[in-house]
């Protein structure tokens, strides 16, 4: 079977696995079901958290070119370039930048924390930004901390860092906020598979609709 | 905190919330709880399947300066250079090598089987190899088919695809032979970070004994 026969399968088989009513319907639906098709976990159904805007922000961002801006670099691997070059977008992750490692060291600091400085310094100038955050809870509470400073907000925070210290506090200050739409899934699960999930199941729906013209 | 310190409380917080008696003693808990550290996901504690042997060769396998072969990017990028430099250990995955992008569309198979049969071929020419599958069934199913076919064995196979299509019937299949060693997770559920993560688990357990002298 080809790739895409089995992903097709897969998310039929989700579908009929998936009791009516569901609790998310369309866009919402595709971005939830990728989800589930990435882990295989049914429980992310009930963890999963959309600001209202969270999907048309998404989109409206890909739809610009957006700059993607991931914290690990196995969930920039998961965002494939296939995809996001048709869509003009690109993917980065500061990580392993040389600078943000000697300013980690210079502030005692995480990497994690200058990596945001430094994306938000540098990233998408004048476009669209993702931040997709599976992995540092102290890159997600650094944005909303520079966001509450008064740095200009992204167009959407895919907020899914997964673990059992500070995970679920930091994803709670995300759903507490309103100035920035999030996605993001309640408690200790997530992961950077699941945040490059999420990138790819909103670039999905654009380049579908550029197909379908 | 430091990451060496979040990382210790996780586990402290795992062992704390896992019932007594743990599923899984010494080498295999750590292995096992570096999973649910990853995931946040305690029903993997049932799920996670142990060849007899499989701790042992793995580590032999580190002690030796393996070369891991992986099937995604991802999973690459999911086990630190660091870690395994420190081991005289290498990670490879051919999936975005142009050998296998050619011969996938010239043989119309597809590439994750083709990067088996080219790692075979390629990888630790005389030392031990790991396969780290997270991602592809057709991946693990091609390797087993290939010792079916008097392929030499690798030293260890962590053989975790995710997903809804052959996943499941794959590792069922590994877990049927007992020509090789292996790790799994029956059913469903894996991924490329928990493949990582398991590398990650043994080959700090050989770092530790190094360190310990």
């Amino acid at each position: 079977m080809e790739p895409a026969a089995i992903e097709r399968l897969s998310f039929a088989i989700i579908d009929a696995e998936t009791p009516e009513p569901r609790p998310y319907t369309g866009h919402q639906w595709e971005v939830a079901r990728r989800l589930v098709h990435t882990s295989a976990d049914f429980e992310l159904l009930s963890l999963l958290k959309f600001h209202p805007l969270a999907v048309d922000a998404g989109l409206d961002a890909l739809r610009g070119g957006a700059t993607i801006v991931t914290d690990t670099r196995m969930a920039q691997m998961g965002i494939p370039q296939r995809r996001l070059g048709a869509l003009g977008c690109t993917c980065v992750c500061l990580m392993n930048d040389p600078a943000v490692m000697v300013a980690a060291k210079q502030q005692g600091v995480t990497r994690a924390r200058v990596a945001v400085d430094m994306a938000l310094e540098s990233a998408g100038k004048g476009g669209p930004v993702i931040f997709a955050i599976g992995n540092a809870p102290t890159a997600l509470l650094r944005l909303l901390e520079r966001m509450d400073q008064g740095q200009p907000a992204p167009a959407l925070i895919i907020g899914m860092p997964v673990g059992f210290v500070n995970a679920a506090e930091s994803k709670q200050a995300l759903m507490a906020q309103q100035r920035v739409p999030y996605v993001t899934i309640a408690g200790r699960k997530g992961g950077s598979a699941l945040a490059a999930a999420t990138v790819n199941a909103l670039a999905e729906i654009v380049l579908r609709e550029r197909a379908e013209g």
